[in-house]
Order: C-alpha cells, then structure tokens, then sequence
C-alpha cells in the first residue's frame, strides 16, 4: 500500500515533503518502519540533482553565500533545497527561525526549500537523516541539493561523502584566517571560493593564489579533476555565475554516477558494521572493557590480551 | 613461567630480538598466545624510544636517508632500530637480504638493528606486528625507532599511528614532484625534510619555501607544535644533525606520553571492533550480503532497508 505522503511529494508539495522529512527524523520505531516505507517507493525518482556541500570557518560568510547562490539558481529557475549537517544542533523542535533569519530572501523563494539539520544526537545519525532528506527531496523535484556543514567533528567528511562536490569557502585575509581551515578539510574540496572578495580585491587574490597553489600540492596526479580556487562576493553577486559554471565543468570531468555508487556501497557497508557494533556493544560487559583498558594502558597487558581478555568467557 | 626469549632479549641480544619477532609474526595459535605472554612480559621495559615514522614518494631516498640518520644516532652512541609497513610485501620468509643491500653501513653497525616489514596480508596484520616488534626493540634497549612506510594504501596512517613524530620526505624539484604526495599525507606531517638538497641548492630551496606555506596552511592556530619543513643531503650528511635537532624540539613541545595514550586506547578500540566485526561476519550469509548490497546499488531498497534484511532472520 502507497504511503499516503508519496503521491503529494513526488507532487513537489513543499508540506508533504516537510512532512516526510519530519516522518524520517523520527526515533519511534513506528515512525522509522514507515519513513523506509516511504523512502524505498520514492527511490526511483530521486538522484536527479547536483549535490554540492558546502563549508567554513565561521564568519566566511556561508549562510549569505548560500542565500546568494541559492537566489541566483531559483530565480534561472531551478528548485533549490538547502540542508544541514550541525552534529552539535540541540534544537528540540522542527524550529527553523534561525535559518529564516539567515537566508530571508531564499526563504520566502517559491523555488526554494530549507531544512535546519536534524538534531539526530550522534554524528552518523544526523548524517543518515539528511541522507534520507536529499532523497525526499529530490523526489519532490528539487534539482539543486545544498548540504552546508557548520564544521564540527568530522561533519565535513560526512558531507563530503554525501554530496557530488565539496565547496570550501575561505577569507580573504588568508594568511592567519586559513590556518582555521580544519586539517584535513583542504584535502575535501573540490572548490574553494574566496567570499566577500569585495571588502579587499587584493587580499582576495592574494588568498585564490595561495588556495590555488595548496591545492595543487594536494592533489594527485592524473586525478580527473584539478580543484579550483575562486572569487565571489555574496554581498554583491560577483562570481556567483562563475561558482556555478565550476560546478558544472567538475560534473563533466568526473563519473559523478560512480561516485554516486562508491558512496552507497560505503554507506550500505558503514551501517552494517555500525549494526554489527551495536549488537555486540549490548552483550558487552562494560565494566570488564572499562578494566581492561585500564590494566593495557597501565602496560599490564598487550592490546591484544585485553581484547582477547574481554571477548573470552570467565572461568566457569 | 618466564619465556625463555625474555632474558636475553632484555639483556639486548639481537638474535634474541630477531627470534622474538619471528615469533610474533607466526599464525600458529600456540606461538600467539607465546608471543602475547612474551610481550607482556617485556612490557614494563618499553616504552623508553624515540618513535619515528618516515614516509616518501619512490625515489625520494629514502633508505639512504634513513642509512644517514641511522648511522650518525648510532655513531653517536644510540642504539637504532628500523622497521618498515609495507602491506604489499610478499616475502615468504625472514630474508632481509633487501635491506642490507639498501643500508650497506647501517646493517653491520652494531648499534642498529634493522628488520623489514612483516608480511602480514591486511594491513591491520602488518599494523600490528610492527607495533608488536617496536615493543620488543625497545625491550631490547634500543632508543630510537625509525619506521619507515612504503606508502601504499593506508600505510602512511598506521605508521604515524604507531609513531612520536611523522617525517615526510620529498624532493628538491617541487612544482611536479610534490604532487606525488598522496592526498592527506602532508597533513600527517610533523616534519618535512627535503632529501637530495646538494642535487639542486636552488630548487631545495624553493621546495623548502613551498612546504613550509603548505604546512602553515594546513596547521590548526593553537597546535602545540608548528610543523617545519627542512632541508637535507643523506649523501653529504648535511642537514642530518638538524633534522634530530627538530625532532628533540617536537618532544619538548608535544606530550609525547599523552599521545601515546591516545594511541594505545585507539588501538586497543580498533582492535576490538576488528575482532567484533569478524565475529559477526563468521555468522553471515554472504550470498545473502551480495544480493541486498546489488538491491541497494539498483535503488529497489533504502541503504537501511538492506541492512535491516540481512539481520533479520529468514520467515520461519
């Protein structure tokens, strides 16, 4: 039996879809039997968006950015959804006010459609959630999926392994302002923008320089794909087109289907071990490991010993 | 019952080393749970080394380098050993016939011990082993530890893993050469040294420039230690003494036991993931795995779904 929210959403109502994805955030055992349900029925009409994430330090001005580019592709009349992954998001409710503030003129947008990050408690959870949120709404016909990361933990990653494209905003000021660029999150993007390139056109080119170069560094010969820095000015839409045209010609170079594969296959493969973690973690004596791990770091046993310690049956 | 290998490794009898590696490397089961006694055995006695990992493109020199630092430690009266990840090494037995030709004077110096890599199958297998063998050198009384990475797959991450402090090398002919550097690499670094500068002065010099901006870019504002790029010659022997220097200015400036904390807790939790994942895939249905994993990859089940239908039990 269809789920009553399917027909609405692959319809593009915008409440359905709000719906839906309040349906799948659910931890009621109920709820999350349905939310598959209902996911599995619109699977054949999801994956026809560009999935671009997006992130940076804080103050790089992510939230206008994403106003900015976000307007821009709706206005050319594409259907922009913005997501989030925000692991430390202690929202209780489906609130959206703060993102409403943020993004005023795509909020109101008729083409657009944002959604605060789920409050999922652990990383992999609000990972999956939103997952499962760019599925429901590229079957309510979005065609442009925005997945900004506020850059905590290892949200990035995740991000990154959910999106075509990793967007790295940066600063102007490079010098001192990059070094907040996380380690290990250069080594993710496939485009840096340098951002409010307008408050200091010299600083900003200086800072594309720098970018370009770092990127070069880090990225391996005969990749299929060279990372690019830009500029643009969310303020005054310099650059704007330019982001996107990036977006398009990475699309070109890169078997994004594949990819696209090699991220489900390794999504499919981390929830099975994730699975496979917990059943084992709920017949684990806690006590015992706490001991343990205590008696190995103190060097009274190997790693091992302690593993095979905790795993081996007491003496009847 | 002390092991009988235990005296005289103690005492810094290198065949007693070598013997007690060996039996570390073994499969059979007896000689496991031997050398797991063996170990824990020398515990209390290790711990007492400067951990070096070392890694680098092919034909950066990397043996010669580690020839020349290795023989001016020993010279200076350390008692060096070399051990190297290489999870592509298809030894059959304990020949190190390849590494006594690659460090001609460091394999009859007898303050050095040098053993190459175990050839262990996964790389956790190998992982392990070495992290095993650095345990016995250092009962054994050596002090410094040099482990060098082969850099394939994730060798890089399970020697810096293992290490105080991780040295990359690379060549004075920056620009190409450089972006032979595998992705997320330079992030590991602690320490860049360009190796062969007495080839091209000039050049070296450009590439010492260009490391150091790469790894200020890449360094967190805050960290305890700054990472420094460095120039050098294993042919001349210029450089070598600063390149020790620097690694005596990373242990004063990071909590090196504090770290290695860190990593025996990771490792220890790795190692009981590892053992809880086996466990749980000795009871899967593999057939069942690849037919789920196919359904998923077509879009006919949610990522969740399949995980969800290979726990489940079959209807009675």
């Amino acid at each position: 039996m269809p789920h009553p929210l399917a027909a609405p959403l692959l319809s593009g109502n915008r409440r359905a879809l709000a719906r839906a994805i309040t349906l799948s955030e659910s931890t009621r055992p109920d709820h999350e039997a349905q939310a598959q349900a209902l996911l599995a029925e619109v699977l054949p009409h999801a994956g026809k968006s560009v999935r671009v994430g997006l992130t940076g330090v804080p103050g790089v001005g992510k939230s206008t950015f994403i106003e900015a580019l976000g307007t821009w592709l709706a206005d050319a009349g594409h259907r922009v959804a913005v997501l989030a992954v925000d692991p430390s998001s202690a929202r209780t409710g489906g609130s959206i006010m703060g993102d409403k503030t943020r993004m005023p003129r795509l909020t109101v947008h008729e083409g657009a459609f944002i959604r605060p990050s789920p409050s999922g408690g652990t990383l992999g959870g609000v990972a999956r959630r939103t997952r499962e949120a760019i599925t429901l709404c590229e079957a309510a016909g979005y065609d442009v999926l925005l997945v900004e990361t506020v850059g905590v933990g290892q949200s990035e990653t995740q991000v990154a392994a959910m999106t075509d494209l990793f967007l790295l905003l940066a600063l102007p000021n490079a010098g001192d302002e990059l070094q907040g660029i996380k380690r290990g999150i250069m080594e993710l993007a496939d485009l840096c923008v340098v951002n409010k390139a307008d408050t200091d056109p010299k600083a900003a080119t200086r800072a594309q320089t720098e970018l370009t170069a770092a990127l070069k560094l880090l990225t391996p010969k005969g990749a299929p794909w060279r990372p690019r820095a830009l500029q643009a000015s969310a303020l005054t839409g310099a650059g704007i087109p330019q982001v996107w045209e990036a977006v398009g010609s990475y699309r070109q170079a890169v078997d994004v289907a594949a990819k696209r594969r090699a991220q489900t296959t390794l999504w499919f493969d981390d929830l099975l071990r994730e699975a496979a973690w917990r059943a084992f973690q709920a017949g684990l004596d806690t006590e015992k490991l706490r001991a343990l791990r205590a008696e190995v770091l103190a060097g009274n046993l190997t790693p091992v010993q302690g593993v095979q310690a905790l795993l081996s049956p007491p003496p009847a």
